[in-house]
């Protein structure tokens, strides 16, 4: 896609003041593999505190890793931006510690909205849910 | 909607066995306001840890209370029942201390497939997410 | 919702500017049944031109009447206004010489983004399908 | 992904007994491209009666388009098959006498539901929309 980084930061800068600031994405557990100007790819395992009531990793859990990693990949393009329409679908139950990759991967970017495809996988390479994340783009830059 | 309990088990009753085991529900400190056949709602104060680096709640925050509260309202209905789409569009920030209501009521239960819609508000009566899920319901009964 | 129609124009006047030069929605039968600010409901019959291989509507036929509701909604709010997501969940079949019945609601109007819930229901008051949009508000006024 | 082809009919022989009897389909002028298990790419051009108020192509066209790409995508895996949840985010506007592609893939093939990615683009190749589609695999086989 389109390589329009408007703020002077890198992705990499730029993955540093959002996620070392971000209690909740820490909390999971998550560790960086790479940033790039719109795309992301992050890493975590699964913990027993993250189950629901049928022993598989609540979709919260799944959602939150891609929704960190769609994060990370828009805010990279340099501009402050957030997120307006997030959907999953989980094709493949998550169990205790599974380790899950998100690659969020730009697909668009607009002058005030881009769009991003976030797949999660497990360890053995199994996608377990398909995420889509669309973008608004704020005039502030980082 | 139409009500189809097909299992001997209350909406309370299976409430319980789901809620009761679900440790991610519980780290997030949520509360039962009411369950029925189809609904349920949920509420939960937002800590400091679930917060992202923006300073406001992390969107897997809303979108898990929201999640629940779509699992215990299809899961009511009497057969065990699991989510294969969800959709979260976010309208106002939450930030600390926020106490998040989740209203999640159902639209339509098919013979294999339901749909809910669950708002989620803050102690205001503002509106802050609206989340859309759509569940595949299996065989097996609570 | 909020009312902010920051044109002069009335919703009506938004509706007929934009629905009198709209070839397709005309080529549907579509008929406008009201229309407000943020909101706008209409009904059209369904031809056998319509169906899919299934001898059913086609399903861009109950997404395209529900599309035109949600554009005229919006933009009845008096500033250009796109779409930028839509869904639409299929809960019942419809057949030809059915009547749908659109009813588009705004359920947040942002400054730069508006979201809206449209039910399509058939004749006899079944809801046949739920339709998401997600806006973008242009700063051009009507 | 996985090739399960329960039917003994060919994909070949599945999109036809649709395509050939689907009015809606032929109506907006839709030509196969390829078809394969999972996997469905169609074409069309844009005609004067398919646009909207602003000039532009109407929402529903691009959506019928990738509709019917992903239909024939799930059904060519020999059962019955159809659509739960459709989501589009349109990128770029579609004008007269463009011709627009849909490149159906599948992403998932379960017992029950079935996960597809569709991509519209135009003649010089830039996307305008991506799809998505969850389908319902129902017991009856082609």
């Amino acid at each position: 896609m389109e390589k329009e980084n408007t703020s002077t930061l890198s992705p990499e800068t730029i993955f540093h003041r959002m996620f070392d600031n971000d209690p909740f994405s820490r909390w999971m557990g998550m560790e960086l593999v790479s940033v790039g100007a719109g795309s992301c790819t992050l890493k975590m395992r699964v913990r027993g505190e993250m189950l629901n009531g049928f022993g598989v990793a609540h979709g919260g859990i799944t959602f939150t890793l891609a929704d960190s990693a769609f994060a990370f990949a828009c805010n990279s393009q340099g501009r402050h931006t957030v997120s307006i329409h997030c959907s999953i679908e989980h094709v493949a139950p998550v169990f205790e510690n599974d380790v899950l990759m998100a690659v969020a991967q730009e697909e668009n970017l607009g002058n005030s909205v881009s769009n991003y495809a976030i797949t999660v996988s497990r360890q053995d390479g199994t996608a377990v849910a398909f995420f889509r994340g669309v973008a608004y783009r704020k005039r502030e830059q980082w």
